[in-house]
């Protein structure tokens, strides 16, 4: 293998797919980036559980392919000068690496160790801007649950159905939803992705309106990208019927502004060392709500204006739930529903189901 | 005590006294900071090592003190809107804290436990410019040893001779010297201060031409900065004559570019996992230097163009040693001179003294 290629877009793929490659395994062969050069030139990291393969534009004088260690190839090739890179491969899996006046010489390892990824052929296909993908992944990631015991809702749930991609987050106190609409594309899948793969691709995903194809088999998910194919393995089970635990109905309903509402909610929070143990207490009344929290440290109270609709009323919830999900919501205002002081609250936005976030409050001792 | 202070400035003071707060000490009132409104309003935090005071612009309503835990304070403050700030410590040691809508009722701690800075009155100042100090402090700190079992070498040398100020650190290795002249200030002190202690002080120091006035006592060190005054205690103890163990002859001078010097030794050092077992080889000749290095992972070679005069010369280094003084030299370009392949190398700027940074070579294999 020969090719010559730009530092800055070697340094770009090399990014990207080492998003996929393990720190550390029984495996030194996983902890490489494969390196091939066929008809194009692409880079490939692969932990197994997620795989991503990137091409870079390079000048291929001989085709072939070597394994190097991606960290160390990372920091190489990340400290060359700005200019052109020459990879080489030589006899026994020695790699030269040359760039202006300097000269490296590696231990590669050969590529035929190295797991491919899989082919995903697949007609239904649901096409989105990188944009509103990494939107989407994000403003429900935070709600994935860490719990092994259930590993279903270790992941997130992206549906397709006919024109509409959804994703769900549930994690057994809290769910997150996040719906669009895309009138030129129709596809039906239900898979269930795992948070970690969906963590690393929303960091490769760019705030760019260039498409996503998102495809999957049975036990797959493809992300493609143009330049960049990203595929995860799905959680297996059956993932919980969503739609059936929002509340329909509701006592109160709280218009708010989103950036008041979650600073005043940090601010009560701030003296809750153990979340669990002291929740911060809404009370809703006529155009106001009072947020509080009394712990061993002392008292907050922080008061915010709102419109409120329904009867007044005094519910607890665990701060956090509510600032993860105050925080990814860009709307300038919300619509707040709650049903009682034991039932679930959901946030919305003022018009349209682009976003449900559904949150469960905490027992409170009504002093 | 009742004091009404802009959020912002109050933020700014926290956050400087906050760098002399113990994270975690055997005594709580050491976790917090001094709030104290007398004939102005002052902030203090002291970990009886160093010591540090800011003065913040306040309405003083009442005046007083009490000590509040300076993480529960700092997040608090830092979380209030950019409003007007009232603290108010009521009966039990209750302190209020009241910004726009957000009320917060914490227990604060008598400010009799708390230890007061030194007063340190001395006839004997230099006046430096922050920028100037930060710099000199910057450019030969990371040089201060770690080991201690030689304690006095875990502090720099600050020494003012006349109207010379000279900052000195050794590692036993290496040596950074960095001074300075000032014309119109002459002033005699020779202090050890510790690292630590200077670790933070640069951190407060900004790049701006306000002055600095330093005075010494016989065991601190005051740093004072017109609103804000900084107490370091000494190290105790002799230290080395640094004058003398600087070498005067050499074999071979080289000029070169800072930075191509820089990059070619970062990357030969990058395959050298354990920098004591494998040195990266200087080979001087004629009018390059080859930077080489080579250990079980593969081979580096770096030619970096130069000036030479004097002989060809071969000599191994520790990398790390010439990469911490190039990074912190601001010049373009700079002298380097060796004197054996077993003698120190010591890196000059073109002209002038301002700076002098002396290594040792580790011995290396001639293959």
């Amino acid at each position: 293998m020969k090719i010559i290629c730009s530092k800055e877009e070697l340094v770009n793929g090399i990014n990207i797919v080492q998003k996929a490659v393990s720190a550390k395994t029984t495996f030194p062969i996983l902890e490489g980036i494969l390196i091939e050069a066929g008809d194009q030139f692409k880079l490939t990291g692969n932990d197994l559980e997620l795989g991503i393969e990137c091409f870079v534009n390079a000048d291929i004088r001989e085709q072939g392919s070597i394994v190097l260690n991606s960290r160390m190839f990372g920091e190489i090739i990340k400290k060359l000068p700005d200019s052109e890179v020459l990879i080489e491969v030589k006899e026994n899996n020695n790699v030269i690496i040359e760039c202006d006046n300097s000269h490296f010489e590696l231990k590669g390892m050969p590529s035929e160790g190295y797991p491919s990824l899989p082919q995903i052929e697949s007609e239904q296909t649901f096409t989105i801007s990188q944009k509103e993908l990494r939107e989407m992944i994000r403003q429900t990631l935070f709600a994935v649950s860490v719990d092994e015991n259930r590993p279903i809702f270790t992941g997130s749930l992206i549906e397709c159905i006919d024109k509409e991609l959804t994703i769900v987050s549930i994690d057994g106190f809290r769910m997150a939803i996040r719906k669009t609409v895309h009138e030129n594309d129709a596809s039906n899948f239900s898979v269930v992705v795992p948070g970690k793969a969906l963590n690393e691709i929303v960091k490769i995903l760019q705030t760019i309106d260039d498409n996503v194809t998102i495809c999957s088999s049975q036990n797959q998910i493809l992300f493609d990208i143009g330049n960049c194919r990203i595929v995860s393995r799905l959680l297996e089970g059956e993932y919980l019927n969503y739609r059936s635990i929002i509340p329909k109905e509701y006592e109160t309903s709280v218009r708010a502004n989103t950036k008041e509402m979650l600073s005043s909610i940090e601010r009560a929070s701030l003296i809750t060392l153990d979340e669990k143990k002291y929740p911060v207490k809404f009370n809703i009344s006529d155009d106001k709500i009072i947020i509080s929290s009394n712990t061993e440290i002392g008292a907050v109270r922080e008061e915010v204006r709102v419109d409120v609709n329904g009867e007044n009323m005094t519910v607890g919830f665990n701060p956090r739930y509510f600032i993860e999900a105050l925080r990814v919501i860009e709307d300038d205002e919300i619509n707040m529903f709650f049903t009682t002081s034991i039932g679930p609250c959901t946030i919305r936005p003022l018009e349209g189901e682009r976003f449900v976030y559904m949150i469960l409050p905490v027992k409170i001792n009504n002093e």
